[in-house]
């Protein structure tokens, strides 16, 4: 979007983009650099109505510093986002040596680098503001970064693929690019071994994230709701530390990655084409067990489930054995509960729920302090 | 031993035992009936001068009752108990229709049923009193059952194999039949889906346990705690179901019971026979993460660990960081933990269990209220 902002000329671009949760995990790289996961994995994107990371990229020709604002505090750039502006300088750099302009949908009939040469000694101003709190154990990185990728695509107008873009500030984050359930294919197993620059570049080209568009029916029928643990004491293991440790101690972790994460995907799919809700989280209930399971047989073990999250599970187990419509759950790396309710079930969780104190020792029993409700959503929304 | 009470017959036989800890875990049996586990397992006996139970059989010719008194409590008679008192009867039935005794350290010149022909019909009264509290985490069913089979074989005198009347008893109780780690086979995997009865009669006689007499050097060396958790407040699910349900669900299960455990076992009687004490502690730590994680794989998922272990697990491992040797630990179908200390730094991680609390947010800190500090031992001491 191209303004005039006293007398200077002005590029910004702004996306709100919803977090996609994790279903069937991806823990673990193939390939460090270009991010490229060990395993296929599928993640839903919550509702950007309720749930959401506004991120607004500018341009300013005034200032050669580059800045990342959160929630309205300085954050220094990580070398993910730094390699993100480098790669937007280079498509400017390639763009200024076409001699034509291929892409209808440019802002001008010029490309950018055309249009304004010194465009990439721009100052790079992103500004980052999350709906919900860091600590709410959702992913905000994830939901800013595919919101970032958006940005610089728009501006850019080059073909460069904003799926590849996005995977480059973060792993799952690609996959809030899209609404309902998403896939984001893993390494091919049969490649697992080799790492030739061509297997990479061919690997890096086929990991891209799309649609799962048989999941479009479960989009009125689900209510979300995350769990927050306000009670947590230690931090946690990252993720990007986390992954490394449990693929290099890990036993099961061999099983899972080779055999059980396809089963899953293959399982998941088939209950999405065949509508069958429970089915559905079923398999999602035992895939993020399976995926905490090779966390605890990392050495030294990753114990990112507490007694909160124990109980929660102990919760949605006990009201299960009596639903229609059982209730699904999902843990990411933190003991925070994502859970998948059917909208039949809505009333009688809730109130299930609000009495779940009687199923535990009064003393130990830990209260679900926060919820977020939403639903499943339909993917970045453009701002401009 | 044969008394004279109240000019009656008496027989009585008396053993103290204590509890062995699984550190290479036992989950899922091949045969439900004989007790043949699914894979092999390592385990170490207490010393029963810290922590026992005293099991004393009287077989009353005054009452065809048979009776179970724990900690002076009547308990109802188990149909494992019961089985045994059956092979017992059945051993006396065998004995009359021998012509001859065979057998030189039988208390008379004549077996048990030709000395006494209406002996199966006496009433069999079983005492056995723990000296630690039942809800400690210790398994004191299987201190008490191993010697029930010690009562009852030194009663019999036949030929009887005591290690598969332990056995039968109860599966892990046959370890605390011997001291230091004690080795107790599993099914041969190569046998797995064969069921036949000669299969069985054949694995049932090989899987009897056995010392493993490299892990003496040990005894000298370790001290052994165990930490209770006294705030523990949800009943967990019996090991018994547990591992029905673990092997009937999890996917994990499969490569740990064909593979992994097996690993484990190598590589824990190389480091015995190294002595290497670091490697014997890092390999019994890691096994008992992975059994933990099939027990998460499981569906509902079995959840035996809690807030307090984690927080064990933790300062467990924050310790080793500095550690010349490290400390292990264990846990099995429950939230208490067992550890395993050099007593070189037995006065520095004493220290340090004292001031854990500093390692954690102090709200969230659980106190290890209970300690019951033990040394590895020899086996079961005959009380007659």
């Amino acid at each position: 979007m191209f303004t005039q902002l006293n007398k200077k000329l002005t590029l910004t671009s702004s996306f709100k983009t919803a977090p996609n949760i994790g279903l069937i995990k991806y823990w673990g790289k193939w390939n460090e650099k270009e991010i490229i996961p060990l395993n296929t994995n599928i993640g839903v994107t919550l509702n950007p109505k309720d749930i959401f990371t506004t991120t607004t990229l500018t341009l300013n020709p005034e200032s050669h510093k580059n800045e990342l604002l959160i929630n309205g505090k300085d954050f220094a750039i990580s070398n993910r986002i730094e390699r993100l502006f480098n790669i937007f300088r280079e498509q400017i750099q390639q763009s200024k040596q076409l001699t034509c302009n291929r892409y209808k949908n440019s802002p001008s009939d010029k490309l950018l680098g055309q249009l304004i040469p010194d465009i990439d000694k721009y100052g790079i101003r992103v500004e980052s503001n999350n709906s919900f709190p860091t600590g709410s154990g959702l992913a905000s990185s994830s939901s800013g970064l595919s919101a970032l990728a958006l940005c610089l695509q728009d501006i850019l107008k080059t073909n460069i693929d904003v799926r590849y873009l996005s995977r480059i500030g973060s792993g799952s984050a690609c996959r809030c690019l899209y609404g309902n359930f998403v896939l984001f294919p893993g390494v091919q197993l049969n490649n697992l071994d080799k790492c030739d620059q061509e297997t990479i570049n061919l690997e890096s080209k086929r990991c891209l994230p799309y649609e799962i568009q048989n999941s479009r029916w479960l989009k009125d029928k689900v209510s979300i709701v995350i769990l927050t643990d306000t009670h947590q004491g230690q931090k946690d293991v990252l993720s990007k530390d986390g992954m490394k440790m449990t693929w290099e101690t890990s036993k099961l972790i061999q099983g899972r990655v080779r055999q059980f994460v396809e089963q899953h995907i293959q399982e998941l799919q088939t209950a999405l084409e065949n509508q069958d809700f429970n089915k559905v989280m079923e398999i999602i209930i035992k895939d993020s067990n399976q995926f905490h399971a090779t966390c605890m047989d990392t050495y030294p073990p990753l114990l990112y489930l507490n007694d909160f999250s124990r109980q929660i599970i102990q919760m949605v187990h006990i009201y299960n054995r009596n639903a229609k419509n059982i209730v699904g759950y999902t843990f990411d790396a933190g003991a925070h509960a994502v859970l998948l309710i059917h909208n039949d079930e809505l009333l009688s969780f809730k109130n299930f729920l609000a009495n779940a104190q009687n199923l535990f020792t009064k003393s130990k029993y830990i209260i679900p302090s926060q919820q977020f409700w939403t639903s499943i959503g339909d993917g970045p929304i453009n701002q401009n």
